[in-house]
């Protein structure tokens, strides 16, 4: 064993002596999902941390602790397909609409003296923990007062790294939506009318939250819900009970089909499952929502192939160039050195500082996508 | 290990015994193959084979033997994507274009005393082995003065009991289309010259076979012929080298659609890979074939989604009717065996003696599909 793997189970076993999370399981569990590769070691500037790479016990994937803290994954919620039968079988009065925002979730935590952003896998983002003072300035405060608590935020806008979907209201730049508050350690969440109050002290930005409602006697209202965000060109909504109980999701029509025309043309990047799945969905959004056929009818077609019929006609690397803006040149460079880990293959195109920002033009390349469509253009066969 | 069991290895070896083609590999091979459950032992009436349900060595799957035959599995042909580019990659003059017909292939062979169908997977093909005198008169003499060659045909039309696409042109019942000629033993094909000969001598129905081509001069009349078979609604073509050379395949737009409106209502029972395929065949059908682009766009959305809608408002399982004549009743019943075999759900829903034939109604029943979309439908949610 390499000394440096022996410095690293020595800090597992000593973040396990100190924090009370871990203690949970023996020593060796952890140890041995070190082994496995299920728990990662990395680090973030001066501090340490480890995150788990797949779910391991109670704790999910995207879980990360050190000797102080241990934040839970975020959990997946279940997809209903139908609003009519899915809400009655999942919730109860009395229960809350939130607008599902289209873009990447972060966890917001107080690490010693900063406020660190964790994306879904348990790294640390560079770019929101850059970014989240221009939005949540009350933050520092919201911590000093609920040091228990981890703030839930969906990262969304035409300005961001990793989605190049956002919502059609964000017209530049970025902004931070808050979703939920966790509590460290354990993974509750706080119910809707604390998240209110909190949310409205600490004046944090949120998805458009809608309720109470009840599932039966307020089905048309949130059918017409739905069919408002589709007509604006917004994902879906995730429903949440007031107290205890299950979260489901629902995505509308229109993000369905945006999802397809984004995500075609870098087929070979992506599971071709991804797109089978978005038409299973529409399928059964339009079994609920007739009104919205002809449209989906209409525009499919266009959706799925008018990019990757445009891009037959260039013969250069499949790309996707992103812009985004620093308060610090040197998280810029953290995000690099993520997409490097990541084995994303990034091409700087600019960099300028601009109104005390520095402006970033990047391009993602898909080496992938291009070769699944560039053989298949050159004439070669496939057995399939 | 049982008496039956060890009756089979003992024909395997007689089987390898007195066939030279077995003889390639050693008995102990061989056996291991049927230990591990590549080689199968399979009974039609008083007669006894093996078949490969995997590849093995030298001998695809779907290949059948007993102690005087061995027949090759029907290779698999790859396909282009694109003619202008693939064409010229695979082939050079000359080479024909030969309509590749929406059925299923059998493999006709003289077994002793009697002319048999296996299918792909080398199963005798009762419906097929019932059948063939029907449509190919002369086989039994084609059989005689050629005792060495196998038949490969496609069994096509709207009363098969397999495959619910078939050529519009064939308005009743069904019909043989012999594309190749094979050694046994060997599995190489016929020449085109040679086989076009023998299908005039034994007026053996054939699908539509153009050419000879070249590939870079006749580029502008092989995409008329796939334009005019898209419009005739015709599934695509095989090319196939005059001599030796890759054989390659390509299929229309239309043949695109139409397996997106036949399986789409049916995922749950298929992999849902098989619909992200066509999507991406459709693409580059419509880089070379712009003049489709209207049609295809304007048709894609109703035939993916329009069967399942409907679908959607009955609450009845998921099947699919199919109608079928036999000459032989027993034939109709060994047909019923494979299916129980295979594992398909049926349900026989009328039989009746008609103009010498037995006329049989049964429809598939998919419980996989079915659960597929119910389960969506009652509301439950799934993390996808």
């Amino acid at each position: 064993m390499k000394e440096e793997e022996k410095e690293i189970l020595r800090y597992l076993k000593y973040c396990w002596e100190t924090n009370v999370y871990l203690r949970k399981y023996p020593l060796k569990d952890w140890e041995d999902a070190y082994y496995k590769g299920k728990v990662l070691f990395f680090s973030w500037k001066n501090k340490n941390f480890f995150r788990l790479n797949k779910d391991f016990k109670f704790y999910p994937l995207g879980t990360f602790f050190n000797e102080k803290i241990l934040v839970l994954g975020y959990p997946h919620i279940p997809r209903i397909y139908v609003l009519k039968t899915g809400l009655k079988r999942y919730l109860k009065y009395p229960f809350y609409a939130e607008e599902k925002i289209e873009g990447y979730n972060v966890r917001l935590v107080k690490v010693d003296d900063e406020i660190l952003a964790f994306t879904r896998r348990g790294y640390v983002c560079a770019f929101a923990t850059d970014r989240w003072e221009d939005f949540l300035p009350e933050l520092p405060r919201f911590f000093e007062e609920n040091p228990d608590l981890v703030v839930c935020a969906e990262v969304a806008g035409p300005e961001n790294p990793f989605v190049s979907e956002y919502p059609s209201y964000i017209k530049e730049d970025i902004n931070f939506f808050v979703f939920d508050f966790m509590k460290k350690g354990e993974g509750e969440f706080l119910n809707v009318s604390k998240k209110l109050e909190l949310l409205k002290k600490y004046r944090l930005n949120s998805p458009e939250i809608q309720g109470p409602f009840d599932p039966e006697k307020d089905y048309q209202k949130i059918k017409e819900l739905l069919k408002r965000y589709h007509l604006e060109k917004r994902e879906g909504v995730v429903f949440k009970p007031d107290y205890e109980g299950n979260r489901v999701k629902y995505v509308t029509p229109f993000s369905n089909l945006e999802d397809l025309r984004v995500v075609f043309p870098y087929l070979g990047e992506i599971d071709p499952y991804f797109v089978s799945l978005r038409l299973i969905r529409l399928a059964l959004n339009l079994y609920e929502f007739e009104e919205f056929k002809e449209e989906v009818y209409s525009v499919l077609g266009k959706n799925l192939f008018e990019e990757t019929l445009e891009n037959f006609k260039t013969e250069r690397l499949l790309q996707e160039t992103f812009r985004v803006r620093f308060k610090k040149e040197s998280n810029f460079h953290a995000m690099l050195a993520h997409f490097r880990i990541a084995k994303v293959s990034i091409e700087v195109k600019k960099t300028e500082w601009k109104n005390g920002y520095f402006c970033v033009e990047f391009s993602k390349i898909y080496p992938k996508a291009t070769q699944f469509w560039k053989s298949k253009l050159e004439g070669w066969g496939e057995i399939d």
